[in-house]
């Protein structure tokens, strides 16, 4: 209830702040015989991670998972998992300033009010650092949800400040370091980054998210709805100001002759629906999008007050993002999975019976 | 976990399908000695009430709330609070053929798969008739955050199709069939609204909320966070399909600089962030805004399939809104007052010590 | 959170007061396709119900239970189910001077401590009538139970005050107004009975409640532990002041070599541990038993004090049971049920994978 | 709701096997500002330790506490307190016959039905050495409780096999290795010990717990009724086959008006309902009792089956203790605690208007 559980069938709780001494998370409920090994987080905490390339900040660390529990013999036992993450590049510095002060935009000011003490050191538990966990505890789910259902969840960026997409190709999206699926704009984000970096401003973005192969069937309404789910947990994410199901905000101005999806013997014509109807998986992609502010650490003076009320002037020196929400990609995938998995197993768990053995006409293929 | 409950310390469970017998809700951990008496829920429900005008559907009932317990002499007293409303419009008609047939963009595909079996009469569970118990819940949460904590919810029609407001007016949103704070342009909605209900066709709108007076410290990081279960709230509203808070997508073009809310000793200087910082609020105005899909039910035909598969030509019958949006803007304001009693609740239960009487620097003033 | 909701899969919500309007539940999550209809209630809310003999209080009301919702055509939907019960017998009668008394042994003074307000009316929520919604929701539990997983729960009186069981028979439990497993015991406990009601003294009682038929592996360790569920149920009924789970007590003089079940190819050798090992069901008999105080409403006076802090003599006028154990009896068997119901919904969510088409060494048969 | 989360305001989850890397817990929650660093979980921790006493099993390890997380400069900042403790004495040995076999009275044959699969090392997730995690979480628990309430939470072994205190003294409790009361009896219950261990066999005991200080109006009625979550909480520790609250299992010989607690100006005239009425904790001390099972690992022969359901004989060779019951004091008592902090917290949630600021009657003083 005090908010740092995600799920509740494939439940993670998640621990740590960013310069404390780890990072960490917990996931109960997980179905037991997964093959999983350490070296299987790797890929998807390397593309989280915040040193992949010079556009994105500069912390370098080699982020190594250790499992600590719920695995044996390279299998899930469907006990607790907790992985662990050590902080190795915290550095020591002097926080005291920092400590004093609050920073605009960032989340300083309302921990403090909240819980009236805070840890300052690299904005303590509201660092996107804890996102690493979240991407960690995915990639169980994405494993699960590809053996057992054939899911695939994969993301991309879909805007970086005025910049869209002229073309569109899955194939070009990891092999860029803004998870861009055009790759001959690549040189342009990299100008643009570049740009913004030497102006010591930042940027907002959009992501995109689409989860293949989703069953019809998932989704527990009404208020445990796929969509309702799916906006919960892209908005938890750090940053993010506005999350679309389908068509989104687009729909304000369509027709309803235009935005229905209609259907043949051979499937539905359209997905404005973004794969969800009354908050239930349709069967088509799941399409979700979110957008990211730009990064609050900023180089350019801002003005805020400190503890004591006092007018102080901000300047945030070091490492940072110029865009906060390109490496957001793969954390918007991983909460996308998360509820996935979780949707996955509360439906088994109710909804087990429809099907052939029951009384009821044939569901679910 | 079904579902069908909303919050965690004010939980409000509602109940009832668009034809049964009734609908209803129960809200449990309601803070005891709230004065609430029958009389009080008619205002809200009547603001939602699908016969308001010509302009929404014409189903009118009486819609009279009964309070079956939980209140004594006329006030709380902590323990359930059930709320029963009668369907007492429900007309008997032949539902053979629509038990049969999927009407595009409606649940009746999805809930078919997902249960086996569904109740066809009126939409079912997936009715917006639901959403009256989550008007009717949260008059009673509304009066709370008033008297409490002096919170103030309301909300407006912020887009009718291509149409927006081009004037201001808190004044004007009660004064018209709209909700629309431009009290200049109603003929030119009418005519809209008139025009669509001739073609038989309809359109999406975009509603915004606006919680005035929140104290700073609401909401439970991280997956708790106050945006996250606006997000989650506001998108289980029925034809919601986008969720945004403060700046929302508007943040994707925007430049630090410029999204940043700097704070002088006298206050923020802006509200991008919509009141919440962190998953927590600000203290500021907390913003959020919906984009709601054209009505699914249209005199116009659409291609469907039926249980078999087989192609079918769908066209809905009787009464319908041109804009089911419209009516949406009291359930906006309702899903925001439930989610911010909730946070409030939890946020004193945890963080209850925080202030003068602990060792901590006094945070909620 | 607030309490009055049972069960995560399978969740009963149930509200109501004594003497208000109505008692009702909502279950939220029960499997799509169980046919019911509303008589099928009646045999178990009359077997629970104060008006069954003159050895229980003098209650006598119709108790039809009205299905509100999640049923259509005699089929369950998987949407949520209300019940409901209209208080018809709640006489109306001058509470003033008990609203004023804390009646020793009752939940008057607690009640009062806690939420500042009370409903005086018939012991308002703490009243044995809720009970009657647990009875009415596991109505549906154990039909699916049954017809799913062939498991049978039934219960009996164990003791009643000094008496004890001289032989037993299941068939004779359902004979006789004591759910007494010994039939040539019944004229005993009418005189027994009879010479409690004459003193106006009250006694207290031990209820037993054996699940046939659960299958290995229901349970979710640790804290949701089978055996920890069940506590948690059967300690929740009214008057319940202790809870064993199969030899219970008795293990505490046992040597680990007498209550250590034994396994042989043909079985377990004997059942001590209650059909549960480390939270999880063996696939024996699940055995429970708990113990009821006496009725703490009683024709001699008794010392107390007014919610001004005086002192009072409190008598109990009207009916009331000298034994309230007895008609528990229904009432353990409803909570056993719904906590199975529960663990199996849950069960199948985790761990529907185990079996043959699993990677795994197949499990439950 | 997989099971390993116990509390829903003060959320404690946990996690880890006997033989695996590490276990550790994850509380979320906390009130912020508490003082707390790692030397403080020593003195419980040594409590629970195997090693304590020739009469308690061998393991000695140092237990070392690690906070991880949520607390900052020696204080709790409101976010997860993750605590972790390595497994150092997890001896390599030869686990493959164990991993075939089924030892009686333990849970291996349980979680191979559920999961399919087990660690088998040291009784894997089913082991004791869990219940570390639940003592140290409850050293903040207890901390907060005495400071804030004044709440005192303690435990003391009631009846080791026949042998009951025949005097009772607090202060004896923490001065010899059995938590007994009674000095007197120290050299007898050593002998008996030692006998037990001579034979190979083992016994069960009885422990009781009181909680002084409890302010009246804690519990959530009627789920969360504070004495069902106790039985759950107490139900959950291993080995436990009962639970009593105050008078348990001998109300059923008593008499209603010796029962109940009769009430004057000057307080409660005696504590058959052990603090509890209602579900709500009265002011008077909560008293619990709980009955644990004899050790089942015992080096005498035992009849069991092996994976393939062959008859096979059972030996538990190495280190074990003749009765489980006895460390299980400390553990109690960390049930206790965390069940009276959920309870506290949820109870200022909800009932935080209660007093003189509201309208209401003054309750909790």
């Amino acid at each position: 209830m005090a908010g740092n559980t995600f799920g509740t069938a494939f439940a993670v709780t998640t621990f740590g702040e960013s310069h404390g001494p780890a990072i960490g998370c917990v996931i109960d409920g997980c179905p037991p015989g997964i093959p999983i090994e350490a070296a299987e987080f790797r890929t998807d905490i390397e593309r989280r991670a915040t040193g992949k390339s010079r556009h994105t900040s500069q912390r370098r660390e080699a982020d190594e998972v250790e499992i600590l529990s719920g695995v044996y013999e390279g299998r899930t036992t469907g006990t607790p998992i907790a992985l662990l993450v050590r902080n190795t590049d915290a550095r020591s510095k002097d926080y005291d300033r920092i400590a004093e002060q609050f920073r605009p935009a960032h989340a300083d000011y309302t921990y403090w009010h909240k819980y009236g003490i805070r840890d300052p050191r690299g904005g303590g538990r509201s660092s996107a650092r804890e996102t690493t966990m979240r991407v960690a505890a995915a990639v169980i789910a994405k494993k699960w949800l590809a053996e057992r259902h054939g899911v695939r969840v994969r993301g991309h960026l879909a805007q970086l400040g005025e910049l869209t997409p002229r073309a569109f190709d899955w194939s070009a999206v990891e092999d860029n370091p803004f998870f861009w699926p055009d790759a001959t704009m690549v040189p342009e984000l990299e100008a643009y980054m570049d740009a913004l970096r030497k102006a010591g401003d930042s940027v907002g973005a959009r992501v995109s998210v689409v989860a293949e192969g989703v069953p019809p069937g998932w989704g527990e309404p009404l208020y445990g709805k796929l969509d309702a789910e799916l906006a919960a947990a892209l908005m938890s994410i750090n940053a993010v100001k506005g999350v679309e199901i389908g068509a989104g905000f687009d729909c304000v101005v369509q027709r309803g002759t235009e935005h229905r999806d209609e259907i043949t013997p051979g499937g539905f014509l359209s997905n404005n629906a973004g794969g969800i109807l009354g908050g239930i998986s349709t069967g088509q992609d799941v399409v979700c999008s979110l957008a990211l502010k730009p990064t609050s650490s900023l180089r350019l003076p801002g003005r805020s007050v400190d503890i004591r009320g006092e007018a102080v002037e901000v300047v945030t020196t070091g490492r940072h993002d110029p865009c906060v929400g390109i490496r957001a990609t793969p954390i918007a995938e991983a909460m996308v999975a998360l509820v996935l998995i979780d949707q996955a197993l509360r439906h088994r768990g109710q909804c087990g019976d429809v099907g052939p053995q029951s009384p009821l006409i044939p569901a679910t293929p």
